[in-house]
């Protein structure tokens, strides 16, 4: 194992569409806005233990935690001091709080210091644990950085005292996971192996019995839908709440890495062979069902009324994949994270970065009941705001994710343009990539250090033919091991014709009905951009179709426009005999992850389509 | 108003390919199942206050009291020894826990008393009562029939004092309406005018300010689900719990009646315009959500996974269309009883007659996931098991909406084979109805008794042709008003090709399918009958149709046979670029009403179509 790395956050910064402009806005309003909303509810106050006398509830500390993650990735991108402050005196007082044995939760020493780990199953203690440690761990060379990640530190020592199968110790297991994939963090920042060794306690103590979360909370179902009801290692299929199985199963593939552990590395590959090829939108969404935010049966993907696709799921997928490919070198994992990246990932959050979706609907219609949310309009906060504070943690590191680095190797994963710094075992490598992506094909690398590497291209899973070369050296195989010289530019041009990808018919739904995707790029038709009800189209993927520049959309942003046929019932009657005539017309369809920027309007995602091959 | 009156039960004995045979399996397996089931769960015992100390819960009394009037219908029909002593020991075990004010509730009186009347919103008292109501009616001329019909008034005698406007009253209204068409049945068959007025002031009070069940009952939206949001006049739109509605709105047409209240049926009309136009099922099944049983917004009527349609608003959606029916003589009401009566009704109990489903979805496959059951499978018996109650009392009636009769009319609504004795003003006829409907379009009515009255023939709304004769004279108009000699024969034939039926496009999970129908029967496909998964077909329903027998269903039950094109994936992937090729092959459908009397089995309604319009 050990394959490759991601780069530092610091060593890429993105000059793309699509990264780069999502990236900004994170930093000017998502994060300033989540900090401020955390003030308003009450998140910071109630670190007061004495002071603060509003509501608590037992999940603040990790919209906290998630926030100052976000701080700090935000303080490492681009220097700013009110921030920096901002950032010191909430982590001060975030350490104020903690008792004298390390213990470290503000809703529990305030409101119930005696249920301290009583209830692991439901009450979240280990989760805002394991966020206070990611959030810890990407602070720490920030002024108060090393005072905050002490205390988590002392923090985690008392959790790795307290739960295990040694004397003295008692079993359990997180009921939402994160804080597996978290200590594995905290061990790679401080070296200090005690926190792996926990780790990996929480994922093969999981499941075991006798079931000690199962003795905890006897609502049936439970122990099932937080994935604690058999052996991690048993598992064959993705289950129970999405966003606690990614969190889960990324822990596993850590954990799997740093102790070089083949057989739970093969449980992981299985589980998100399991969601790729049976439980995931094409738009890399996960946890299609409303009820339980969670995964239902193979093929049950609807895209209305009762579907889910949780933000914060698809999120946990690209954290997933990213660990997998890094460890396997499989590109298939990169496939996954770049289609919930560009499409189930920001369609989340809206450009101006303040508007949030927890479900991402691929359909909807004025006349479509929404079980979730009652109206499919992307809010500025939530009553559990897990999304908002999400982003503000995953869209600073998205840059992150265009390359992963061996020991002299660079892979490039998703070639937006970008300017970076790699350091691989003995060099550090300057490269630039320049074009369009993911919005055109063509690519360039130029190579600005020289020196002897490898640079290895991911062809991606949606692309059918592409050309490499140097100069005038061409190559057949998207690798090239060379002494590279300063300036030496790669041309990397794939192939983005408009796509119709059909669905297995398993998916009852999607039946005659295509989705449109360019590169890694789903599309989706907004009524405000037709001439008729989404509803009465019935796209002619078979016919051509064009790119324009999308209406009211960032500049460059491209749409697909085509010939459909507008479908005219003669009666306006529930049912009718009459059959309907045909009138063509045009369609014009936007980036998915764009939608509902300009305004509310219906929406459809796999749209009908007419085969010429009928 | 008045135009016409339904026909006694014992006047009309069908002898169709439908419904003689459901009446017949409903009187067998039906009634003394449910008899049985009631025993077994102690809703009989619960009336020995006493000495029973099992549990018990609210509306146990209502399903005691609905198979009771099943069984008078039952004992009506067709005499028998042993039903009429149980419905006799039934009668006074219910008579005998009356308390001497005349209250009548086994579970309030026996678990407690001083909550009599406390919570109407949503702990069922009336609903029980109004369902003792109509039991004791239609037992009122059989052995025990009079103690009990006794009984049961001086029960309505105590609501009628305990509910009202005036002085030493309390205002007062049903959480599951109900009640109030049964005070119009105990006023018909009484002749106590005090019941009509009883039930007007349910219903004219219902709603008003200030609102006295939402002071009962905090939980917002209660209010609402039950129709008690605001005054009944000013509604126009159905919304809330599907059942209750349909039962409001039947009390509101029976007093609109009784009382020459032309406003209040124009309300009543304009509620079920908005049901048949806008939120019914092509099966005639109502009530499209899972959440709450209730109807949703207009067009709002998916398929599978969330629907409900439960067979008990199917029901009720008969019952009141018949009474609309009766009072306007307008033939779109019998549209929709038909409709109801032959798709979603009898979708709700097997041929057997004691499996039952309480939601009627439209789709079930494999992969989806059914939100209310788990299993969409017909079970014996449920928790809350109102669905096969009402079919104890239901089917046994179906021969009674055949026809309608007035002063000196008789209309034939459905021409089903039977045999009927037809009490006019002045006379009494004899009719005799032949053929094979709904299967077959061609009917002969033989006059059997000679005399002047007028027969008015229903043209259901699917019929686009239709020849009707006396001999060799023919009839451009559907009525036929002369002096009848005995013996005479009215060949009515009625064209009945297979419809493929559209749906509105507002609809969305309804484009580019198609639901086949013949006559007033909805054809579903199982997939026991194809060469392939049923999500796989396209049907071409532009090419030639045939009927032929339905394999393993009752002898004279036709198929629709036509022809098809397979999709067939290449790959077996989720997604994919390459479109899938066609073959030709053969589908076959069979009445939906009948679908799952052969094991379990996908099905789908609203299947794929290829247009030849295209």
């Amino acid at each position: 194992m050990h394959a490759y790395e991601s780069p530092e956050l610091s060593c890429v910064k993105p000059a793309d569409p699509v990264l780069a402009g999502r990236i900004e806005s994170c930093m000017k309003r998502t994060i300033p806005s989540a900090a401020a909303k955390a003030a308003e509810t009450g998140r910071i106050d109630a670190f007061d233990l004495e002071h603060y006398h509003g509501e608590r509830h037992i999940y603040w500390d990790s919209d906290t935690a998630k926030i100052l993650e976000g701080m700090a990735y935000a303080l490492t991108i681009k220097p700013d001091e009110k921030l920096a402050a901002l950032f010191r005196s909430w982590t001060e007082k975030i350490v104020s709080c903690q008792c004298a044995d390390g213990y470290l939760n503000s809703y529990f020493t305030a409101v119930c210091p005696q249920d301290r780990w009583k209830n692991l199953s439901t009450r979240h203690e280990l989760y805002c644990a394991g966020h206070l440690m990611e959030a810890a761990v990407a602070g720490k060379d920030l002024p108060g950085g090393k005072a905050f990640l002490d205390a988590v530190c002392r923090y985690a020592d008392l959790i790795c005292a307290a739960f295990g199968r040694e004397k003295g110790k008692r079993r359990g297991w997180p009921g939402h996971e994160e804080i597996e994939l978290a200590l594995v963090k905290l061990y790679r920042a401080t070296g200090n192996r005690r926190y792996l060794d926990q780790a990996a306690y929480f994922i093969d103590d999981r499941g075991t019995e006798p079931n000690v979360l199962a003795a905890e909370e006897p609502p049936a179902g439970t122990v099932f839908s937080v994935q604690a009801d058999k052996p991690v290692r048993e598992m064959t299929e993705a289950y129970g709440h999405a966003v606690r199985a990614v969190y889960l199963y990324t822990g596993m593939a850590d954990v799997a890495r740093e102790t070089d552990d083949g057989e739970l590395l093969n449980v992981c590959e299985k589980l998100f062979d399991n969601i790729r090829s049976r439980k995931m939108y094409v738009t890399g969404g996960i946890g299609s069902s409303f009820q339980g935010e969670r995964f239902t049966r193979d093929f049950d993907l609807s895209n209305g009324s009762l579907m889910y696709a949780e933000s914060c799921a698809a999120m946990g997928l690209c954290q997933l994949a990213s660990r997998l490919f890094n460890i396997t070198g499989k590109y298939l994992y990169m496939d996954v994270l770049e289609t919930a990246l560009y499409n189930g990932v920001l369609s989340g959050i809206s450009l101006a970065g303040d508007d949030f979706f927890y479900t991402n609907y691929l359909e909807v219609d004025d006349n479509l009941v929404c079980y979730n949310s009652g109206s499919p309009v992307r809010q500025k906060w939530f009553g559990c705001s897990c999304c908002p504070t999400s982003f503000c943690r995953f869209i600073p590191q998205m840059g992150r994710f265009v390359y992963s680095v061996g020991e002299d190797e660079i892979s490039v994963n998703i070639p937006a343009a970008n300017t970076a710094e790699l350091r691989l075992k003995d060099r550090t490598v300057k490269l630039k990539i320049e074009g369009n992506y993911p919005y055109s094909g063509n690519v360039r690398i130029v190579v600005e250090t020289a020196g002897a590497f490898t640079l290895r291209l991911r062809v991606p899973g949606w692309c059918r033919a592409w050309r490499l070369a140097v100069g005038n050296e061409t190559f057949a195989e998207p690798v090239i091991k060379r002494n590279w010289h300063a300036g030496e530019v790669v041309a990397f041009d794939l192939d983005m014709p408009v796509d119709a990808v059909c669905c297995d018919p398993r998916v009852t739904g999607n039946s005659g009905r295509a989705a449109l995707r360019r590169g890694p790029v789903v599309y989706a038709l907004e009524e405000i951009d037709q001439s008729c009800p989404v509803r009465e189209l019935v796209l002619c993927p078979d016919r051509p179709m064009s790119i324009v520049s999308a209406p009211g959309l960032p500049a460059g942003t491209p749409a697909i426009r085509g010939t459909a046929l507008r479908e005219i019932f003669p009666e306006k009657t529930l049912y009718t005999v009459t059959p309907p005539r045909y009138e063509e017309t045009v369609f014009t369809a936007i980036p998915y992850a764009l939608w509902q920027n300009r305004g509310k309007t219906n929406m459809c995602v796999w749209n009908r389509i007419l085969r010429a091959a009928y």
